[in-house]
């Protein structure tokens, strides 16, 4: 059974009912528009868009539950950047009318694992037809309180710059499956003032310059200090991307005690001091912009 | 020069800056998250995405404007349909390294100047290279007053069904330069009460049905009454799709106040009344059946 034989509607009738929901919606996929709640008070909306598209960021022989639980967790990832809580999933599926049925549901059982570790509920969607490959876009709705929103551009002269995790070789399977650190940034906001952060989603030799840049700071890296993946060089672990891993930076002060207590409460998750902020200069970090670009 | 040769971090330099935003937007394109302020009340917040293919929403004969343009309008033809008012926007652009940049800033010009008509921000998005046919998805939040909210479902019994606008042919170029009905359903749901709504995307044949359904109504249409495009027959009005007009259904005590008032103020745009809602029946509709659905 494919898609073409199923059909639009009946489609959307047989996945419908195991989306994941949550308290706040009212309204979820079949009706023109989503509707739910979202009693902010002072909290901030979030919106944040991200997709894979087959031979670029899976193989044809990825299985559909990985491909669709990374189609997920990408822009989670993105939320636990901002130290945000995502609350609400779209889910567009462009693929060939010739796609496999039991891929399909295989697939959504991936988005909807994805949604379900983080309460994220998916809201609705969109099917159409290509002649290309599988193309998948996931967008995310959700909140963060004023005072704990963490954007690119805070860094400051002097801070340390931290990364969870290890980088490096994501190739081989972390790529499909890696974790969004969302419950490791809700927990640095709450308990320590991250002046700027980033997921590395393109590699730190891309993503850090990126942070430096919207920050307007200069940096330096110890690279013999970068936490690597079993196995890979410091070159792979600067250039490979799609870590999911945070980079942010805080202030010195803070740098201590933040390693110590972030020890205690993720005693299986590395946390690195790779290296610091300084007053914007023209040493030339070209060298880092090793990470991944699009249309490159 | 073509997407490969400006890479995807120059092509969000050249965009950005142009891109529409709102009073309400604190942080856009750029950062991990787009960041909002979402002062609710009692509003509800409305979330829709849409997407277009080429090949499938338009050929590669299409302008560019009008490719983005429809991208931008069709999910706000789904704020219309709930009478909701669009306010953020997410635009995510698959496409090969090889398409010309020229045609993808004229996209954006598109899509800017349908978010422009109707005070929508475009917040963020994402780009990635296919080895296929280009695919925009557009995903829009935005929001609705609790009390003006019109869900496919709360049709009755008796309820007089109307469309906007004339059915059929939009192939010859309306859909590509449709207008999201959002005016004048915000008109709607302030001076009457609509029971039930939804834009017509797939074709009456395929959307009424749909209206019908999740409303539990049977209904009727008097085929005759149809407001067709110029030189479309009955069959075309019903199964064309891709009309982006508005079919709603009201109570008949309001209906003949609301299509005076409706020609006064929306001198340019025909109302029909196309037929009645009645108790569900097993009535055999399936003639009626006959519009887009995707992946057949």
């Amino acid at each position: 059974m494919n898609l073409r034989q199923i059909g639009e509607d009946e489609l959307l009738r047989k996945i419908a009912p195991h989306l994941p929901l949550n308290r706040f919606v009212l309204s979820g996929a079949g009706d023109d528009c989503a509707v739910a709640r979202f009693a902010a008070g002072d909290d901030l909306l979030l919106l944040k868009t991200d997709c894979v598209v087959e031979g670029i960021h899976f193989t044809p022989r990825a299985k559909a539950r990985d491909v669709g639980w990374k189609a997920m967790a990408r822009p989670l990832s993105d939320f636990a950047a901002v130290s945000g809580l995502p609350e609400f999933a779209l889910v567009t599926l462009i693929a060939p009318a010739t796609t496999a049925l039991r891929w399909t549901t295989d697939l959504y059982r991936g988005l909807e694992k994805a949604a379900r570790a983080f309460d994220v509920a998916i809201v609705g969607g969109e099917t159409s037809r290509t002649d290309g490959p599988v193309a998948l876009s996931v967008s995310v709705a959700g909140r963060v309180e004023k005072h704990r929103w963490v954007s690119r551009s805070g860094g400051k002269a002097g801070d340390e710059l931290f990364v969870t995790g290890r980088l490096g070789g994501s190739i081989r399977g972390k790529h499909l499956r890696f974790i969004p650190r969302i419950h490791e940034s809700r927990w640095l906001t709450k308990h320590f003032r991250i002046h700027a952060m980033i997921d590395l989603s393109d590699g730190l030799g891309a993503d850090l310059p990126r942070l430096a840049s919207a920050s307007k700071r200069g940096f330096e890296i110890d690279e013999a200090s970068l936490p690597r993946t079993r196995g890979c060089t410091i070159w792979q672990a600067i250039s490979d991307g799609e870590d999911y891993e945070l980079l942010f930076a805080t202030s010195p002060q803070d740098a201590g005690n933040l390693q110590t207590k972030w020890h205690r409460k993720f005693p299986q998750l590395p946390l690195t001091r790779i290296g610091r902020f300084h007053q914007p200069s023209t040493i030339n970090h070209q060298h880092l912009r090793a990470g991944y670009v699009h249309f490159k």
